[in-house]
Parts: structure tokens; C-alpha cells; sequence
């Protein structure tokens, strides 16, 4: 193999990242001699390759119903805490492999779930949705009756609100990108526009406010501003083209576009039109964050802009130094996603990633940005800036004007630590 | 309940096609005036709604990879002839049930499938993709290594020709959306640039088409143009998030956005550089198009602008007249929708439908528009027109052109016929 001489990429910021249209324009093999491992040979070795066995003998037949390889077993949902917790009952969360995934959509099977007494097994002949309260025409909708309703199609991320809470520790949490930051999925959805069905009810000029409700044995119900209701809000019956699944809300879940998760309230059976909010248990015992002069933050409901790098970051390996690509997931509850820019050396300097369209408004954004890793210590950080201007903040930004107390919506730049041996761990910059 | 007195939509074309923006303003509850069923009662009658069962006990605890409801078995994937094909190897292909999915995303376990002889059970730590042939420097890749280039994402359709063939036949045969279109999926890519790879492999100036071949064991292999190959193919690592499953390619898969479905070659491990077109089996016994001068147009690659209505279709039920959504899909291997019109009188007048969003090259479009059926005969029609100006063809105009002969590439407009007893049948018009 005749090597080209090295050829050198633009540099975009401190410690090795590169400017993310050098490769957009074919560079002209720069890559294998950045240190990108393939194995060239000449001609008459490659004929040579092995011949593999699964070449020789007929192949598996079909499945109705497709399954990953069983080699991709690792990547799968997991909970935060206690293992067994998965197989159990009651409340609980599991989350999003975020650094085997690539793209913005979550698969359905790996879409993170969050419940508050298990997963109801509804048969969605028997499921009724109730819209009654401030309403003209109280009204009670079969699945069926809801599906001839016009539709509507969004792809749109879910956040618990919960999600990346540990980084409201004083310490930084071992973590992945998964066990931190997992409890955030992105879907194609589709459904009926709540502001349809509540306009066939009749609108009481007095509500101001719904009341959502939940079929799980939690009967997990949230408050939604009639405003927020009308503008985007979804009864969604699909995800990613087919049924909702059980675990996200089977056969009806209230879609609630950049909204804190437990408000896209799942298992949606009753709708209650109200003048104020019904101060349920699970806006009042949770769900609202707890400042630092004791006062607490209720009713906080989108989820500000944030970012999170899922390649590299723990868990995954760095084998050698040579050309990277960093890669990963920036989403805002306000709007779109405009820039994220990322850092090699803790947040000193920056330079802006590619974003991977479609850039839609409360999805989630892939971006990219290529990285000659030079072996030595590194610390990668993404920010994110949606359309509203608004900044990711630090961590040390975020604590300085909400203290350590809030568990929710901690939207902060995270790090990632790389030592010289390429391990990957979560640290504050 | 008061009943509010009907209201008329506007009416858009013949036989009760409504203007599709007639909900888009919320027009007053008049969805349940034209007869959309809900249960209308006092709000004392709703609060005595019965209390499921579900709700009164602990629901089910959390799984590493989620699946769908139980009650959704019969959404699954299914061969046109010999039920139990898809139990079997060899060569075969297993359809999507489009007539029960929503939105433009197929999830991963109801992709269609084609495979020659079976599906490969490869272990993605010995898989290899070798480059040679006109390249200056062979290259043979592991997964690890191809992982680390830069990559891309892009939301595309793969069609096999041979979807809707059968509208080829004399006289128009019993089916459904699955069994006559289901060989059209639509996810997101997530791979490298073919033309990156083939940069560091260094193009010779002779080479003008290459081969790609599959690790199947049938060695399914076609030509690519050159010029594709350097515009917009991608060596496709993940689908819609995840690793791509076996059924579809893995561990990586060539992706060839909007060429038929075939030269997108799964389990991809061999592409090599040519002068000239390969003449393989897969490419000369088949996927050629038979005219009816006895020509054959052979590498006629790019699938042009094409839908179907999938509700209502047929299996599906129309209990009662009333107020339906019509709800579709449309797509161009030549570029972006641009309009579908749809027709309820068999295609003598036309109404245009709503496109969801995001509407993108290369990817389905999902087009909708409400439908009051007034009980009587209906015909539904769907055409496509694409950014190039290309109109679907109405079958007679597309049997003029080539005759009964071609098996493939039928992109005609398909209609659907519907009774005075709601049953819809496929039917020539």
C-alpha cells in the first residue's frame, strides 16, 4: 500500500478539533493518514479474505415482527439504581442507551420509560377518554372514534423533567451518557390535535387550565395551561408509524411538545377542563424545583435548551490517538436548535458543530464536529443555542443562581473527562 | 347534550372531498355534526364511567427492549403467496402492513424485507468490507473501523421494484395496501459517506461504475453508478437510531436514496471499482423492465413519483357514512412531493391534500384530507407530483406506454373502490 503523505485538516478550536466542512468536500484521503485504522493490502491479498460461513448455507426466514441482531443484546434499556428493578413493578424509570444510538430517533423498543405504578395492560376496546369538566358537550371518545378524527405528525423529543439530575450532585456522578442523561427519547408521533377534540366539546369561556389523567394504577394526572393545550398539544396514537407501545402510553398518551415528560401524561384517559390547576400529587409532592432561598419553582414547564455528547463518552473506548468524530444530541422545550458549539480542552475554547437536518423545533438535533485526539488529556463539552438566543449555561452558572436542591431540570453543560489511557468519565470542568 | 346544529365544510372536489384546511382554523365543532361517533352525556353520566381494571392494580415492570401491545399481533409483517414463506429461507420477501401505519417512520420491526436466500447471521467482529478493484489503494474495513469516519443521517424510503407489481396484472387482483405496496419502508440512515470511503481509497480516473456486493448467501450484487455513488450513497451503519437488524443489513448496508430497493445491498462486504457495469445475475436475469416491443430497459434505476392511500384501504372498515380522513403516502426516488391531489370519483376531479411535515427528498410524505362519505359508490384515487414536475401516471397512460410485461417499476395510481356496505376493494378505474 503506497501511503499518501499526511495531510493536515483545519483546525477549528484548542485540542485538536477540526473544522467541521473538512470532510464535507472529500479531502482527499485525509483521514487514514489522521490515524483512522483500516487495513490496506493489495489486491491479491484482499481476494484472499476469509470466506465467512454465513456466505455458504442458506439463510434465517422471515419474522412478522423484526428483532435487532443478537449481538446488539448490550444495548438495551437500564435502570439508574438497583438492576433488579427492571423486572419489578412500581415506580421507576429505565433509561435510553444514548451511546449506542445514533441519528435523532429512538427506536421504539429503546425508548426510555418513566412510571409511577407499572405499565397498565389496557385493552384498547374497553379504553374510554373522557373530556368533561368546563366544557359545552362533555364528551367520551372510543379509540376507534378518535382514530377517524384528521391527524397530525410531529417528530418530537420527551424529557423526564427528573433527567440529569446528578449533576445537581456536589460531586460528579459516575455516570454514561445513558445513566445521566437517558431519561430523554426523540419520536415521530402521530395523533389528533387536543385543541380539535376540546373544540368539539365547546370551550367554557371560565377554563383556563386542563386537568390530565392517566389509566395506570397510579392515576398519574398533571395540569396543563389551556393556552399550551391549544397551541401544539397532541392526543397521540402512534409512535415512529406504528401503536404507541404499552410502555409509553398504550393506546393513548397526551403529546406535549417540549414540556417537562410526566406532563405528556401516558395512558391518557380523562381530560378535565378547569379555571386554575388542580394542584395534583404529582405536580405538588414533585416535579417542581426547590431553590436555594427555600422558595420552590412550580409550574417551570418547558424544558430549557441543552446538549449532550454520546460519542465519545463513558463506557465507550478510545483505543489510540488519531481522528474522531464527536457526536450527539442538542433539544430545546422552546424552540429550535440554531447552534452547538463544542470544546476539546473544558469549555476554553469552542468551535461550531455541524447540525444534521432535519432541525426541527422540539425535536432533538444530531450534531457533529471531527477530532484529531492526540492522546493527551482532553475535556469534551457541547452547548447548546436555540432560536430564542438562549445559552446553555455551565453547571457552575446553573449552581450559582439555583443552588444544589432543585433535582429537575438541570440543563447543564456536562463533561466528559478523557485521560491518556482514553477512559471516559463523567467530571465538573 | 345539546346538539349544535350542523355546519358545512367546504367542499373541495366531487363525491364529499373536504378542503384539507377546513380543521386546520377549528371550525366550531364540526367534526360530530357530519358524524363522527362519540359518546355525547351529562357530566354525571361521565364520572360513572367504569373503572378498568387496569387501574386498580400494579401494571407490569420494565423490559430491556419493549415490544408492542399483545393486542397489536395482527400488525405484522406478511408475504403476498404461501403463508408460510416467511417460516422458510431462501428467497422471499415479507411486505409492511401500510394500511395499519401512520406518520412517515416504519419502525424497525415492520420494515419490509427481500432477501435472495435467506437472512445472514453474521457476527459483526469478523464482518469485513473490502474496497478494490480501479482504486489506488485497497482498503478493508472492520465495523470498529468504519465507525470511527465521520457520518451522516438522512430520512430516505427503500422501494423494491417489484412493489405494486401486480398492477401489471390484466385484471385488477384482490389485495390490500400491504400485499400490493407494502415493499416500501422509510427510516433514518445514520452511516459514512460512500464518498468519503472511496476517497481514502483513492478513485482511478477509469473507474466510472462499481459493484457492491452482499455477505448473503446468494452474493446478491448489482452496479452503482459512479456519480451516484459520489452524490449521495451512504454505507448505512444504523436505522432509525439503533444498529441496523439483520433482516435489513447487518452490521452495514449500502443505502442508494431512491434507486430500487435491491441496489441498496444488505449485509454489504465487498465494493469494488469498474470501468463499466458488472452484468450480474441480480442486474441481467431480473430487475430489468420487459417492454412491449420486446426491449428491455435495463438499469432504469431511480423510482419515480408514486403514492398510495393506505386509509381507507382495503381490510380496513367503513362502518357508517360520515365525516373520514383520507391518509397516505407519497414519494419520488427523483426528488421531493410537491403536491398529491386526491380524487373520490375515480379520478374525474381532484382535490389537494395536506403534506406532513418534514417534507424531504427522497423520504415518504405523509398527505391527508378529510372525506365526508355521503354512504353511496366512491372511488379514492392519490397522485403524486414531484419537485422535477413529473406527474403519476394513471395506469392506463403507464400500460399505453409499456405494456403488461415489465413487472416492475409500477408506479400507477392505484384505486380503491368502496361499496354502499363501507367494503373497499382494489379496482381498476
Amino acid at each position: 500500500m503506497a501511503k499518501k503523505p499526511p495531510q493536515e485538516l483545519t483546525l477549528a478550536a484548542g485540542n485538536g478539533l477540526v473544522d467541521r466542512r473538512s470532510f464535507l468536500g472529500r479531502a482527499g484521503g485525509v483521514a487514514s493518514a489522521l490515524g483512522l485504522a483500516t487495513l490496506g493490502m493489495s489486491s491479491a491479498q484482499a481476494e484472499q479474505l476469509k470466506v465467512q460461513d454465513w456466505t455458504k448455507t442458506p439463510g434465517l426466514g422471515f419474522t412478522p415482527y423484526g428483532q435487532p441482531s443478537k449481538y446488539e443484546n448490550g444495548v438495551a434499556r437500564g435502570p439508574i439504581i438497583e438492576p433488579n428493578a427492571m423486572y419489578k413493578t412500581g415506580p421507576g424509570s429505565i433509561r435510553s442507551p444514548l451511546q449506542f444510538l445514533e441519528g435523532m430517533i429512538t427506536p421504539n423498543g429503546l425508548h426510555f420509560e418513566r412510571s409511577h405504578n407499572g405499565i397498565p395492560d389496557i385493552n384498547p376496546d374497553e379504553h374510554r377518554l373522557l373530556i368533561h369538566g368546563l366544557v359545552k358537550r362533555p364528551q367520551v371518545f372510543t379509540l376507534e372514534a378518535l382514530s377517524r378524527y384528521p391527524m397530525t405528525s410531529r417528530i418530537s423529543f420527551v424529557e423526564c423533567a427528573g433527567n440529569s439530575g446528578a449533576l445537581y450532585a456536589k460531586t460528579a456522578a459516575e455516570g454514561t451518557a445513558q445513566t445521566l442523561h437517558g431519561l430523554l427519547s426523540c419520536a415521530e408521533w402521530t395523533g389528533v390535535s387536543l385543541a380539535l377534540i376540546l373544540d368539539e366539546a365547546g370551550i367554557h369561556p371560565k377554563a383556563k387550565w386542563l386537568l390530565a389523567e392517566g389509566a395506570d394504577p397510579a392515576s398519574m394526572s398533571r395540569s396543563v395551561p389551556l393556552a399550551k393545550a391549544l397551541d401544539d398539544v397532541m392526543i397521540a396514537l402512534y409512535q415512529n408509524g406504528e401503536r404507541i407501545r404499552p410502555s409509553n402510553g398504550y393506546p393513548m398518551r397526551l403529546l406535549v411538545p417540549g414540556f417537562q415528560g410526566n406532563m405528556n401524561v401516558k395512558w391518557l384517559h380523562r381530560i378535565k377542563l378547569t379555571e386554575g390547576p388542580t394542584m395534583t400529587r404529582d405536580e405538588t409532592s414533585r416535579y417542581s424545583l426547590l431553590l436555594k432561598d427555600g422558595k420552590v419553582a412550580q409550574f417551570k414547564f418547558p424544558l430549557d435548551a441543552k446538549s449532550v455528547i454520546t460519542r465519545p463518552s463513558p463506557g465507550l473506548t478510545m483505543k489510540a490517538p488519531g481522528l474522531y468524530e464527536i457526536s450527539g444530541l442538542a433539544w430545546s422545550g422552546n424552540g429550535t436548535i440554531t447552534r452547538v458549539d463544542v470544546s476539546a480542552d473544558g469549555g476554553k475554547t469552542f468551535a461550531p458543530a455541524a447540525l444534521s437536518g432535519p432541525v426541527l423545533p422540539k425535536a432533538v438535533t444530531r450534531f457533529r464536529i471531527p477530532w484529531k485526539w492526540d492522546g493527551g488529556p482532553a475535556m469534551l463539552q457541547a452547548r447548546a443555542v436555540d432560536d430564542t438566543g438562549y445559552v446553555q449555561p455551565t453547571r457552575d452558572a446553573l449552581v450559582a443562581e439555583r443552588g444544589l436542591n432543585p433535582a429537575y431540570h438541570n440543563n447543564a453543560i456536562t463533561n466528559w473527562s478523557i485521560a491518556a489511557d482514553g477512559v471516559i468519565k463523567h467530571a465538573y470542568a
